[in-house]
């Protein structure tokens, strides 16, 4: 090794000892005869000293350094006579007596610190110096933590990690795939998997019982701060077990990561049917680490006269504690935040439960207090309370609102990064209409079985067939998510024909597994996880860009390599494909 | 749970107990009033009884079960009268009180035994149920164990597991690309990483220190028994080392797979010198399960008229124990042997030590009897072996001469899948000759570093340049290899002119990674195991396929999923290609 010990060990117990370090500089000062330079790893710091009167043209050899140049010094380890208690190393200093330099460096484009200097462009493009940087360093770390926890955990669980392939085929269901066109096969092309769906279903079909695996997965789509082209999966299948069984292992799973990682106990995972997370929070994630639930006020708030209200199928608002003494100028900026094109509510109603016990709205044209007193009192609200309202069809509504009641939690400060709040949710719908093709499509996915009770209704109000489909959300964040799947042949025909498939289309897509179905297939169910989005969550982040070294940006681009990029004529001709731009 | 306990869990200590188990049917039989099931999952087999006298209608049932059903049973646990020691469960059955049929079964298309009657054509086409078998599961179940035991090891030692992307750059450099046409980016295409080389060296850059991946890698190149076009790699990477510590490392990481995975003292690994392994054995990758190393002779059969030696650049043989009473016949097809196209020999020399001390060899025309003798010496040879000689230019012969040796090897049945010999192969060449296109190529890659004392010989004797490189090679089966890396601009700009880069190529190619080294790039170096083929010779398989869950045939398709296949047009105009075919 060309080190005897690394940057972050060296404490008093080594007093006395000639020691060897490599590192970066971190940063060098003068102080009369002597400079103190800051050498950096992966696993600390050490001060490094050099003195004139010790060796003057070694002290004037450290003066040399620049900042991030890559070294290996010798010295002495003695105590410091200023302790720096932060630091682990901090006790110690190393009176060096050989150096060589192991490599120069230019001056880097930003400040490698904790908080640098440097955009996100520029960043990106040298992500290589951007990944030096102990916040982003911490990350990998702590996601490289969390990916051995999960394996310990699912290990000794007997759940066994087998790969599926990348190199798959491409189906029409779901997002777009990218795809690989085949040399040896011209004219053919494989898709790379969104998920290893079929194949973690064929395992269990083989009889492997319990399988996992921390996957990569592709998917062609546009792109958001919280989506890669390319992510990660802990994908997980089990057979012969119930939507119980699951949920009580992957919460297992959960509190482990939780405990063993971040050392925080995180308690049991309250469940929510999916009607009730829509109908108190209007999201199937609702973030609980606050409440401020939706209060439905049909009941009391119609036939006044009021035609906004009397119209709307659904009148709904939220309690902002504390809030009564918002002026009118905040209120009218919460309205315009609430008119932007991506919400687009027409208006919201309000009503102030003063301090003084009065209680006014912006509609006491049409309700008197005794009736803003009923308000009140299904709103639950005190006095400082201010109460948001808004009004139209049921779906549209409760997304508006739950824009506002999470806008709300953010100003009232009320979604704190270190606080942790799960949540099952559960009894998905199976399908949801979607307009643009005017069919229904799997909510899920197609190979999610209906609950059995719900399974007549496929024909008559197939909007209304619960699924044994559920996920994990965390902090308003979907971070898993799953179900118990289709075993049987007829049933899956059935599913894809709801989905609209011929049943030739049916067969030569997911021929393959209707098959398996006909051989022994156990029942069997399962779940995937984020992990991307779950190491944010972790982290404390909004993105799931610095859980990842080498992430794409919004134009699917990697700055850094300059990828995607053209090829050689000659190697589309081996492809056998043209580009048509 | 379906179940209280799995097929392999349930022995003597549970008597009496009511107990509930789930699984496949593996067999049947009638024996006068009672039916006998044995239950097969992952875990074990039990087996079940049912009884005319006891339950007339269950049993009835239980005759109705074919192979492969999937079945939910109840019963109770009592002692097997004759008892079955070869399974953990063999002491006792269940009798079944009810019996739930969780799914039918066809009849597979092959037998799910340890030994089928399928062909590898209806067994990949059926591969789910190929993976019932237990020697196929017991290969992914061993992949995993070494899987986990390669991260709990690496962990260990401070490694840090980084996913590095898949969607990257294509490079003209190495084996032929996949490459992902990008639709973001219409006209330009992603290429899939034949190895995370760069990355890896960029965390380097990053001070990472030590990473880690297991990673899919992919290589579009024509198949054999032992490629696929999608391989995993464990991937590893350090700075601040010498060849030495890697060596260390990594031969440490090989014992503790042999020791945890399967029971074996490895040992310490011998280290050869690549010209040392291409004298004495032909192979930069030789089998050292067994001896047999070649002798040279030039210098003892030259210059007595015989003209296929005298015109040999090298005449060198191996010799075959105890063969000296091959017959005619036997040498003949030897010899047949070595003149098929793939090795290519003209003509075997051959020479019997007979048992009554007789020296008769094929030449005997140019060298008397104690010419002979002196061949026998040489060879070391004693009463009852056989020697083997070729002749013809050194690289040539030496190739053949390791075709014959390996062939002997297996003849003489010293090449036990049992035994383990591994072997580090050292100082490789820098640089190999390719003909086809008239330059040199990397032996190893692009950034492996030369021996800084050889460097002077870039110029004028380049084939001569050895590198600090090393390959693990574990029973003839290269399994891992690496290199210390170039860390420095001005090296790498020179290796990448040696490889017939212009400088704007390398730039554009590679500009990346020398712009890196000039922001402080430390020493580092690695090594890649080809964990396919690591998981094949644990496993005692001479292909890799049985240690893949979904492997592609020789044509690169998978035939269970019907994969590659055609793209909708609509799919090819959004990415803007189009196919020639």
């Amino acid at each position: 090794m060309l080190r005897t010990h690394t940057c972050g060990e060296l404490n008093i117990s080594h007093l006395g000892q000639t020691v060897t370090l490599c590192g970066w500089v971190q940063k060098s000062r003068d102080l009369g005869g002597t400079t103190f330079i800051d050498v950096r790893d992966r696993y600390g710091l050490t001060q490094l000293i050099f003195n004139t009167d010790t060796d003057a043209q070694l002290r004037e050899k450290s003066r040399e350094l620049g900042r991030e140049f890559v070294i290996q010094v010798t010295g002495n380890v003695i105590e410091r006579t200023s302790k720096n208690t932060k630091i682990p190393t901090g006790e110690i200093e190393i009176v060096v007596t050989a150096i060589e330099v192991l490599n120069a460096a230019k001056l880097p484009p930003f400040l490698i610190e904790d908080e640098t200097d440097g955009g996100e462009e520029l960043r990106a493009k040298y992500r290589y110096l951007d990944l030096r940087r102990n916040p982003i360093r911490s990350n990998l770390v702590l996601r490289h933590k969390m990916a051995q926890e999960v394996r310990k955990y699912l290990d000794k669980l007997d759940f066994i990690e087998v790969e599926t392939p990348v190199l798959i085929k491409s189906t029409p269901e779901g997002a777009r795939d990218f795809v690989v066109p085949s040399r040896m096969n011209a004219g053919e092309f494989y898709a790379l998997p969104q998920s290893p769906q079929t194949f973690k279903q064929l395992l269990m079909v083989s009889g492997f019982d319990r399988y996992f695996q921390i996957v990569k997965c592709f998917r062609d789509e546009d792109l958001r701060a919280d989506r890669q082209p390319e992510f990660t999966q802990i994908d997980c299948e089990l057979s012969f077990v119930e939507q119980e069984d699951i949920l009580n292992i992957f919460e297992g799973l959960t509190r482990h990561l939780f405990k063993t990682v971040k050392g925080i106990d995180l308690g049991e995972v309250p469940r929510m049917l999916y009607a009730d997370a829509a109908r108190l929070y209007g999201s199937d994630k609702p973030d609980l680490r606050f409440g401020m639930e939706f209060v439905e006020l049909n009941d009391i708030v119609k036939g006044k006269g009021f035609g906004i209200f009397d119209n709307a199928e659904l009148v709904v608002g939220i309690n902002a504690k504390g809030c009564a003494n918002y002026t009118r100028k905040q209120v009218d900026e919460l309205t315009e935040w609430l008119k932007r094109p991506q919400i687009g509510v027409t208006g919201m109603i309000y009503c102030r439960y003063n301090e003084d016990g009065t209680l006014k709205s912006s509609v006491d044209k049409f309700y008197n207090e005794d009736e803003l007193a009923n308000w009140a009192a299904a709103f639950n609200a005190e006095k400082g309370d201010l109460m948001l309202i808004l009004a139209g069809g049921t779906d549209k509504v409760r997304k508006q609102l739950n824009e506002l009641r999470l806008e709300m939690g953010n100003r009232l400060g009320l979604r704190d990064k270190d606080t942790f709040a799960p949540l099952w949710v559960i009894d998905f719908p199976l399908l949801e209409w979607d307009e643009e093709s005017s069919r229904y499509h799997a909510m899920h996915h197609p190979f999610t079985s209906p609950k059995p009770e719900d399974i007549a209704l496929l024909d008559t109000e197939p909007g209304a067939v619960r699924a044994n489909a559920y996920d994990l959300v965390i902090n308003g964040t979907e971070i898993g998510g799953g179900s118990i799947r289709i075993h049987d042949r007829a049933l899956q025909a059935l599913m894809f024909k709801h989905l609209g498939f011929s049943p030739e289309e049916a067969q030569k897509q997911f021929g393959f597994l209707m098959d398996a179905f006909e051989y022994g297939a156990p029942p069997h169910g399962g779940i995937a996880f984020g992990f991307d989005r779950l190491a944010s969550i972790f982290a404390g982040l909004d993105s799931i860009r610095d859980v990842i070294a080498f992430p794409k940006n919004n134009s699917g681009r990697d700055v850094m390599i300059d990828s995607p990029s053209t090829i050689a004529e000659a190697q589309m001709a081996e492809l056998k494909i043209k580009t048509t731009v």
